[in-house]
């Protein structure tokens, strides 16, 4: 492979588990950024807000009133996208306007008891308590519904609306699209190569490591070959396993320990609290769990925004959204750069 | 069709250009919303400004001196994305990690000689002007390049980082993803049913009329039954039309017109500059000129971050970008709101 020219010219990449491609423009960091530029996050949370529906011990829009939780703690969304008992809109339907039942849950899950904290300054005991958590909802939500989305949007950037540490999980009667793409995508892979695609994937880059963020003995975090977002990750175990429930204690201990090192590399790259959306794909549950699945792989996808510091981030709009994805520098500079940041977290050394 | 289950409770519909479905939930806009608040457009823009490099007169970053230009003004973008000249990177590749060449131009369209205006406060000639040059644009470029994406980033909100009036122009030596999708989908719908897709959607939408919010007798705007974003709409030809350089001069004329008070309601939603992310679709070019492509009919996407009011958008995030499209209010909603809005521009009428 030619990769020098990959460094300094244009060229396209092939994303397996999506079966689409990305325009990857390395020279695009030479250009002066005279747009906008975003709010810097909150710097100073204060550990108990008494008016923060999320904290222990405050009610919240519905009335209810939280415990005085220690740990995680689970409630329902207060405005749910999807409802257990939505109707049905009928079948009957011409094939340019059709419509299905969608029915779920949707569920709040806060990390910690404080305001202050984020996953990587929690602790590594308390970090395996939330993977512990999401396992549980996986298992017992995944027991009906075909798929469960666990997923954190992180800071103001990605829309969230409080910075008190916490993710969601909607559980849905149907098979969302991007999961339904991935699958049919390791499913054709799996086929043809007879392995499954992301452990094939998982053992190339571990050899090559130039797209290797951090690693452990059980896990791996790589900037994919085929990343759309600057700073992209992709986190899976070296082991075959199909779902979050299936890790043993020891790799929940290892991914609470890699978690920590990758988001505080993600804080440190432009000292911030580093702004992303993050969420689990493993194999579907529900009527799936009866089927063969062992073309799937248990994997988390981190899409930051940010792209040349704290409040620069990097707009998916015009050739983006109606021609292609495009990046402004290669996944290996972005890895480079994320592998060569301190392993301390910026706050603490300070 | 159950109408009232669609507006109250949670469905999915089907996108037939993309082959995906979207989460509809009516009934999320009840939620607070306690999130990130936008910065409002710049409300004084000069007409003309000595510092920005669209400006005509003005020099641009690589030392070229822009002419006196009173209409359109085309030239390339002094930091491309796409470069007519890149190297192959080489094809012996391992199926997780290919690559492919990628090769083209990309071109900025001031609309205008003025800072201050955008197309709905042109005149309508004026609007006609840009329609000749995208048209010029299409038929030149597209003598080779297979795809030639015009788009608009319009408002820093969508990543314009110039309030000059413009628009970009990006031919590749491929066929994005975007475009390869609808192609496909176009394609398989027209050879089922024996008409092309966009053709037959334009009817019903124009006898149901409940998401139409303009018509010409040679157009049509609605808000698409799988709209993804709140307020987006299709604009499309009733006439079959390939390719944007096939539009007869009359038909230019009422695009313009079109254009017009479709911008101009939705300026008026608001009562802001809206932001939004446009681009046109075609039969594909260059190598494809030979091909048989009735399937297509040209249309325009018009894709408004804008939710709630002129500082609060939606946010595609989490769920939205692990599994599936989501949005608040229903399409009938959206087009219900644009078309009863006045056709005077708001700033006209103070
Ligand atoms: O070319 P511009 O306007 O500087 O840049 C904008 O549009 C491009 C094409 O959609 C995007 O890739 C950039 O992220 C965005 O900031
Ligand atoms: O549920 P939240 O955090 O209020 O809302 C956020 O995440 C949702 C799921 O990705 C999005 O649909 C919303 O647009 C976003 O603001």
């Amino acid at each position: 492979r030619n990769s020098v020219a990959h460094l300094t010219h244009q060229h396209l990449r092939y994303n397996p588990l999506r079966d689409t491609w990305v325009l990857v423009s390395a020279h695009r960091m030479k250009r002066p950024w005279a747009g906008q530029v975003e709010k810097a996050p909150e710097e100073h949370i204060p550990r108990h807000d008494p008016r923060n529906p999320l904290c222990p011990g405050n009610t919240r829009a519905n009335g209810e009133v939280n415990p005085d939780y220690d740990s995680t703690f689970l409630f329902e969304n207060d405005f749910p996208a999807l409802q257990p008992d939505a109707p049905d809109p009928g079948s009957d339907q011409h094939p340019l306007f059709q419509s299905k039942a969608a029915r779920g849950v949707c569920k709040v899950m806060c990390f910690h008891p404080w305001s202050d904290v984020t996953l990587p300054l929690m602790k590594r005991q308390e970090v395996v308590k939330v993977i512990d958590k999401w396992a549980e909802l996986v298992e017992e939500l995944g027991s009906t519904y075909p798929w469960v989305q666990i997923f954190e949007n992180k800071g103001a950037m990605m829309g969230c609306s409080n910075p008190h540490p916490h993710c969601q999980v909607w559980a849905s009667s149907f098979l969302p699209n991007e999961p339904a793409l991935s699958d049919r995508c390791q499913r054709a892979y799996h086929q043809k190569h007879g392995e499954p695609l992301l452990l094939q994937y998982a053992k190339q880059e571990a050899e090559k490591k130039e797209r290797v963020v951090v690693e452990t003995s059980d896990w791996l975090a790589v900037v994919p070959y085929w990343a759309t977002w600057p700073y992209q990750t992709l986190l899976l175990p070296r082991r075959h396993v199909l779902r979050i429930n299936d890790l043993t204690t020891e790799e929940r201990e290892g991914l609470a320990d890699i978690m920590k090192r990758l988001l505080t590399k993600y804080d440190n790259l432009f000292e911030t609290s580093f702004p992303y959306s993050m969420g689990w794909h493993g194999a579907p549950t529900g009527p799936h769990l009866t089927e063969d699945n062992s073309h799937w792989q248990l994997h988390a996808h981190y899409y930051p925004p940010l792209l040349r510091s704290a409040t620069v981030k990097k707009f998916m709009v015009g050739y983006e959204m109606l021609a292609q994805d495009q990046r402004d520098l290669t996944p290996e500079q972005a890895a480079e750069k994320l592998r060569n940041l301190p392993g301390e977290h910026h706050t603490t050394t300070k």
